[in-house]
């Protein structure tokens, strides 16, 4: 596992995400920052990443899209990181990780779009309603430090993530389990080293639903 | 890993997938059909997953919900079954299971709540747009049985389902790829067995978009 890992990503998106789980694992990677419009939706990348979108990681011949992937691929490429469960003892990791990927991004996307479903609607859509799917996730962390197990985990990069962006966008009300969680993650070295290298790339967006990316 | 599975279900949800799931694992668990307005919402289910929706796995005093997560999980329990590659090769296997929990399952139930989102929208919500979604997976199956490397896995199990129901009730159009693919999966035994358990549990609902769950 020494192939060039390389992060496809832009400021103040996802992407820090991905950057953030990389900082974690601790491996050289480098990082290519792509514009929205152009950079990202040219033959090349869109090779890489059909959808246009940021993150992406290319891992020697490998290729991963979705964030959530991301930090789950590379949790399991470097496990001397110890950033995942053993395989045998995978339940909440993969609950939290999949929760946070499903019903909690489509929740927090969709109130940034001010679509609410209908009750029949709820029946059949995965996160059902945003309130239902916030007090899912505050039972979940209620005197816990981490998402999933007692110990931190690629599951808390990601989904400590959306908490701490939604917090700070507004997005989500600031419940006491969400401040908690996100006090107990955010002064994390790597996360520090991961916002500071963000910073230097562009200042942070102004705080309003659409800038959260 | 000799302890009891339950899988907690409703014919014709996505709960099919995780029986599919238990199937192809081959090992013993029992079924607890629950009606969606009474028993998904007693304290005691929502005890097991809070968001009052199927399905849900109790194995032992592991709980698993998520569709998507529970594939991940039981083919993590159970590695003899084969159905997850060796953790240092996932990039495929989580790209496309966390590819089909995310943006594919939010692209084709939104299509059926009849939202479209504005081209800002497009750049903030995970799934773009619902043709880019299709693009990409029907790219990701051209000339492959699997979506995920070489071999069948939990992967396949979970977008090969909403590949075939999305056909059936007319969400997705019936491309070569996806013809090809579902084609390819629905006579495994294991599936096979399932879709005889379920129409002996209910009559398949109508074709219309509003029977998806
Ligand atoms: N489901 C994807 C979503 C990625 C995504 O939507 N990225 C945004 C930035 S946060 C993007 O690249 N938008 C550009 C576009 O859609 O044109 C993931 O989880 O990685
Ligand atoms: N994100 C969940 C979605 C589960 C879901 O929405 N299940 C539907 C049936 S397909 C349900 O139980 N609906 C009942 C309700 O929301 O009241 C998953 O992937 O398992």
């Amino acid at each position: 596992m020494d192939k060039e890992i390389t992060l496809y990503t832009n400021p103040w998106s996802r992407g820090a995400i991905a950057h953030w789980m990389l900082e974690e694992v601790g491996v050289p990677y480098r990082i290519e920052v792509l514009d929205y419009k152009g950079q990202m939706k040219t033959p090349q990348y869109l090779a890489i990443n059909p959808m246009g979108k940021v993150p992406a990681i290319v891992h020697g011949n490998r290729v991963v899209t979705e964030t959530a992937a991301i930090c789950a691929y590379l949790a399991d490429a470097f496990p001397e990181a110890g950033l995942a469960p053993p395989p045998a003892e995978r339940a909440a990791y993969y609950r939290w990780l999949f929760f946070g990927a499903g019903p909690m991004e489509t929740a927090l996307s969709l109130s940034a779009c001010d679509f609410e479903p209908t009750p029949e609607q709820q029946m059949q859509m995965g996160f059902g309603t945003k309130a239902r799917v916030l007090d899912t996730l505050a039972d979940a962390l209620r005197d816990r430090r981490h998402i999933a197990g007692d110990r931190f985990s690629a599951a808390d990069v990601y989904v400590g993530s959306f908490v701490g962006w939604s917090m700070q966008f507004g997005t989500i009300d600031k419940r006491p389990e969400f401040v908690a969680y996100w006090d107990g993650l955010k002064d994390r070295p790597a996360h520090r080293r991961v916002e500071e290298q963000t910073e230097r790339m562009a200042p942070p967006p102004v705080a309003q639903e659409t800038s959260q990316g």
